[in-house]
Formats: structure tokens, C-alpha cells, sequence
């Protein structure tokens, strides 16, 4: 499965792995993939470096990625223009979402965290002050890949990852959006169709891939969003991408550590029709498990989502508490539709073979009906 | 473009289209597709009939088919048991609605129609009784096909086709609904994806169609929903549909009567983010152009749709004012996300021309991928 984006990367196979874990990262590195490490989740840029560290020993050589989330809109410049700090941002949530917040979790008797346990799930990283603060640890690192998940990154960032031979990669919801990073000089543009896990728009691959590949073309596109399977991935670089972006198919892998087996089971038992396209993680429609927490937010009796970044810092300790106790009737993640076709758990490894497996049989099929097959 | 149920149907591409109008129809047939002609707006048995002797003049001896709309739960059985007819129904619908479908038409000053001239806009075809006389008259055509979008056939339909060699199709927007349909005797299973045109559910195409396909299997699928050029055909056939369905595309084709330039340009000048699934139309979601008039009912300030069929006779005579005065802000027609592709008006041949030469090119672009092409 070699494109041309495949042979500037060097990599076996045209499949590009977003992860929070970085051992599901390297895996797929290893597995001839592209892992890209998703550093949200680290505040301390301690933690980020300790484990690119471990990336960096873990990968033979071979390249990997970083996936970062600043925001294209700046939400922390205060009037006057100096930088906001946490707590500034924190004090711009109101009372009444708190109360809803209190309330949800009570109605479910949700315990506290255990005494000197820091809330886990945090979304700081999306402020842009801690996004550059993961940005100095990674470039110490020979990433080959920046991404960012919202937007285009400034262009200090842009110019700062050329200068050190980094790709940059931006997703996009629709063709316009692509433009806009094709303008910003990104140099991958990933299509993340409405059917995808985490921030989405609403228009599907099947019709977001080919408008983004005319939109950016020649830049290359990475089709995300509906795609696990072998045959999803012949379907995406029909559709004209230069390779494919998977997210969700990693959280069930063995290598995967989401420290909670209720979680693992609900995954595995959910259908493609137990996802919603909700505001209630982020402030912004994010593809997710629906919940009991996911249905306080979205029923219109309800205060609603505040925007982002304070409907990220509103539920971050409510979030790590659910968590942490596997309140199962409020548990999720973000996840896409094709949570469906995740039955089981594998290794990376395994899970890549299948890929490329059903990649090929793919190929088999579609020659076959066009009369290309000798047989 | 061969597949099982090409070669079973004898036609040369495995490209299905629906569409309202028997000259996209017959031409699609003639262009070696499969045309399956919309009997929902035959209200007349005598009108239908027509239409078809038209079709049997103009498709040289090849196959095509009929799409019926019976809904599977009856909603026209009166307590009693006794049918309802369209009058009782009326009756059934709230002037709270009657009079926000007044007071929208008043604001943007939409004339009556003009003296004696019938509502045009009809879908007393949703109604099992009139659809089961639609079925009386093209039973006496050499139809091959009989599909159905709301559900499967009652059992004496689908005995009926197969008495006469008929193949039955229906609509599936979820694996369980194709499941169902598989029960129920069907031949066809179209899986209808999230971007689609009409009635859809949530499942996006590059999802639903392997789900649907693994559900049914060894039954034929289609793949619709997002699919209006030869890459997307490859995509779907690469997720293993037998085939495709096609209704958005033929919308602005030479041969489509719409009857109103406003509509024809509203639809060349939309983007795939300008259409909604909505409720306004019939009472069951459905994608359509974005206009005042879905606005208006998506609105959570005014009462909302009724459920089907109250919704489609409520609005009926409306949208046929709105249509022939070519109320542009409320000017509106059930069409899929790959409205944005269709920015010229081609012949039905011309259409599908460049949908089989853009297979062609998704193949060759697959297998240079694949590292299967002699270059």
C-alpha cells in the first residue's frame, strides 16, 4: 500500500495511526504504520518527554508523529491582549453550569476522587500557551509529523517544523477548510468526515474525501473518519487519498491503555449506532459514545454545552471521576461509528494485518468487476 | 462494471437509478445502467400507466424497474380495522400546524395556486392503498425490479414479483433494517448512508455498507449515499456492494422535468454543507436542500413536523405553491451531499460516461497503490 506520501515518509503502509498511548503509537510504527502520539493529555511537558523517550527507543528508527490541539481561534486573549492563565478561564464558567455538573453526577451517586489523586482527564492542552510548551519538548525529538487537530497552527509553528524537515498536518471538516490550511502552507490536509470519532463536521467521507483532494490537490489527503477495515481503506484511496487516518480501531487494541475494562466492554459491545455528535467533552460537536452524560448535555431542558475551551475545563474533574469509579450509565470516550466493527481485542499488529489482508481482497473485488482479473 | 447481479440483470454497468422522471429513467437504461422510475407522485393509476407505456417505448428491450413507497408500519388502519381515507387523515392534522404553514407562506408572501390548478405535489403515494394500485398497473409491465423505500413489502407484494420474475428491492439505513428485509424474502438490500438524498438515517455509507453487506450476505447489496462520480462507485463497490444507487445526480440531467430554472440553479450552486436532514418534508428525516421552509420547522419556537403521513399531506399543496412560483428562499427538494458536485447540467449518457470513466481511473489508481499496475 505505497503512495507517494508513503514514499516521502518511508513507510510500508499507507496507514496513520492517532493515539493517546504511545505504545499503541510505536506499535504501529512498527508495524510499517505511522503512529502519531496525541499530546493533549499532557500537562507537564515532563511527562510529554519521558514518554517520546520511551517512543524514541520503542520505534527502530522508524518515524512517527505528533498530534497537538491548538485551537485556530484564539480563546485565552484577554481584552487587553495579555495571556490568560487557567484560572482566569476557569472563572468565566457560570454558576448554573456547575450546579448541572454537581447534580448530573450526583444523580448517579458518582464518588469523589480518592484523596490526593489529581484529576487524570484534562484538556489544557488545548490552550495554546501549553500546546507550545509540548511543541518546545517535541522538537528536541526527530518527529517527522506535526498535527493539529483544530485549525492551522500559527505560523511561527508551520515555519518552525519546515525548518526542521517536520510535515505538518491539519484536519478538515470541509473543502473550505482545507483551503484554508492549503493557504497556511500545511503540507497534508487529513478529511475527517462526519462518521469519525472526536470533533467532526457534518459532511461524510464518502463526500468529504474527493472534495478535499480537488480542494488542496497537490497536496496530499489523508481520508479519516468510518475507516477500520481493509476494505474501508480501498474505499478512502478510491476516493482519491494518498492514505488513511485511523483513530477509534486502536482503543480496543491490547497494546491500548484506557485503565478501565468497563470501558473496554462497552466498546466492545457498542453498535455503529451508539455514537452521537455532541458538544458535551469539548464545547465543539465531538463524535462519541452517547451516555447518560452525553444525553444530560444534549436535552434542551438542560444549560448546554458551554463553548470551548470552558466546557472542556467545566466537566474535566467530573469526567476523571467517572472514570476513575467506571460509573458504567455515564462512561464514554470519543469514538466514531465504526465502533461497530470493534468485537474484539488484538494487538496492533494483528490489527494491521487485517488491514492490509483486507486491503488486498479489496483490491481482488474491484478488479474483478471491472474485468481486470486474469481468472 | 460487472458484478453478480449485473450479469443476473443483464445490463452493462451495475449503476441504479431513481428518479421521478421516466426520460432519466429509460435513459439510463438506454446507457446501459438500470433506471427505476419514483411511483410515489402517480396518484392516478391511468397517469402511471402512461408513463410506463412511454418507458416500454423507449428502453429498446432492456431492464428496468419501479420504486414504490409503502410504509411497513400501516398508519391509515383505523382503530375499527376498516381503511381510512385521505379525508380521515386530514382530519387527523392539528390547526396549530395548519396555521404555521399559513403564517410561513404569508411571511414570504407565496401566492395561491392559480384558479383550478391541482396541487401538483402529491404523496397520497405513501399510502399502502394507493401504492398497492400503483403495483396493479405496473404489474402488467415487464418491470424487473420493485423497490421499496420504506421498509420491506408486505408478503403478498413480494410473493407477487417473484410469481412474475420480478426482483424486490428495499431500503436499509441500519444492519438490523436489512436484516429484517432478509426475513421478509427481499432480493436487494440498498443500503441508504447518512449523506444520502431522501429518507437516511445516521450510519454514514463508508459504514453502512460493509455493516449491511456482512448482515445480508450472500444477498446483494447497493451502496447509496454519497455517490455521484466513478471514484465514489469504486469506493463503494470496494465495501462490497453488488452495485450502486444514484437519485441526487440525475436531478439537474437534461432529461429531469423539475419544471423550475430557480430549482435547477439553487441546486448547481449548493455545497454539500447546504443540505439538512429534516423532518419538513414528509414527517420522517430526510435530507433536502437547507431552505426558510426547513428552517422554519427545524425551528424548536414553532410546533414542529408531524409524524408521517400527516407531515407530507399537511405541507403538500404548499410545496406546490412554493414550486410554481419558484419562491426561491423556499424553494427546496430532497437531494444528498453530492449536491455539491453537480455544478453543470449534462445529459443522462454524459453522466454516466463520466461516472464509468472515473471508475476506470480509481481502478488504475488503486492498483498502481496496491503495487499491482505494469507501469
Amino acid at each position: 500500500m505505497k503512495t507517494e506520501l508513503s514514499r516521502t515518509l518511508g513507510i510500508e503502509h499507507a496507514i496513520f495511526g492517532f493515539t493517546p498511548f504511545p505504545a499503541v503509537a510505536a506499535a504501529l510504527t512498527r508495524a510499517g504504520g505511522f503512529g502519531v502520539l496525541g499530546a493533549v493529555r499532557y500537562t507537564a511537558p515532563d511527562d510529554l518527554a519521558r514518554d517520546l523517550d520511551w517512543m524514541q527507543e520503542h520505534t527502530d528508527g522508524l518515524p512517527y508523529g505528533l498530534d497537538v490541539v491548538m485551537p485556530a481561534k484564539k480563546v485565552e486573549a484577554a481584552p487587553g491582549g495579555q495571556t490568560l492563565t487557567e484560572a482566569d478561564v476557569e472563572a468565566m464558567i457560570p454558576e448554573e453550569h456547575r450546579a448541572f455538573v454537581r447534580a448530573t453526577l450526583a444523580k448517579h451517586g458518582v464518588p469523589e476522587l480518592p484523596e490526593g489523586e489529581a484529576s487524570g482527564w484534562r484538556i489544557t492542552g488545548w490552550m495554546e500557551q501549553v500546546a507550545r510548551s509540548q511543541l518546545d519538548v517535541a522538537f528536541d525529538y526527530p518527529i517527522k509529523l506535526l498535527a493539529n487537530a483544530l485549525g492551522s497552527p500559527p505560523p511561527d509553528i508551520v515555519a518552525r517544523a519546515h525548518d526542521q524537515g517536520v510535515l505538518v498536518a491539519a484536519l478538515a471538516g470541509s473543502a473550505r477548510h482545507a483551503r484554508h490550511h492549503a493557504e497556511a502552507g500545511i503540507d497534508i490536509v487529513v478529511a475527517q468526515g462526519y462518521e469519525a470519532g472526536g470533533h467532526t463536521g457534518e459532511i461524510a467521507s464518502m463526500v468529504l474525501t474527493p472534495e478535499v483532494v480537488d480542494a488542496v490537490s497537490p497536496l496530499p489527503v489523508l481520508a479519516a473518519g468510518g475507516i477500520g477495515s481493509g476494505e474501508q481503506i480501498a474505499a478512502g484511496l478510491a476516493l482519491g487519498a494518498q492514505g488513511v487516518w485511523l483513530g477509534s480501531i486502536w482503543l480496543t487494541t491490547t497494546e491500548a491503555e484506557l485503565h478501565s475494562r468497563a470501558l473496554t466492554a462497552k466498546l466492545l459491545a457498542a453498535g455503529s449506532g451508539d455514537t452521537v455528535r455532541s458538544r458535551a467533552l469539548t464545547g465543539k460537536p465531538a463524535r462519541q459514545l452517547r451516555t447518560e452524560w452525553t444525553d444530560a448535555w444534549d436535552d434542551p431542558a438542560g444549560p448546554g454545552p458551554l463553548p470551548m475551551p470552558l466546557q472542556g475545563l467545566l466537566v474535566a474533574e467530573a469526567v476523571s471521576r467517572i472514570q476513575r469509579h467506571e460509573v458504567e450509565p455515564l462512561l464514554g470516550t470519543p469514538v466514531g461509528q465504526i465502533v461497530g466493527r470493534m468485537n474484539s481485542e488484538r494487538s496492533v499488529q494483528q490489527v494491521v494485518d487485517e488491514l492490509t489482508r483486507g486491503f488486498e481482497k479489496a483490491v481482488d473485488r474491484i478488479n474483478r468487476i471491472a474485468g481486470r482479473s486474469e481468472s
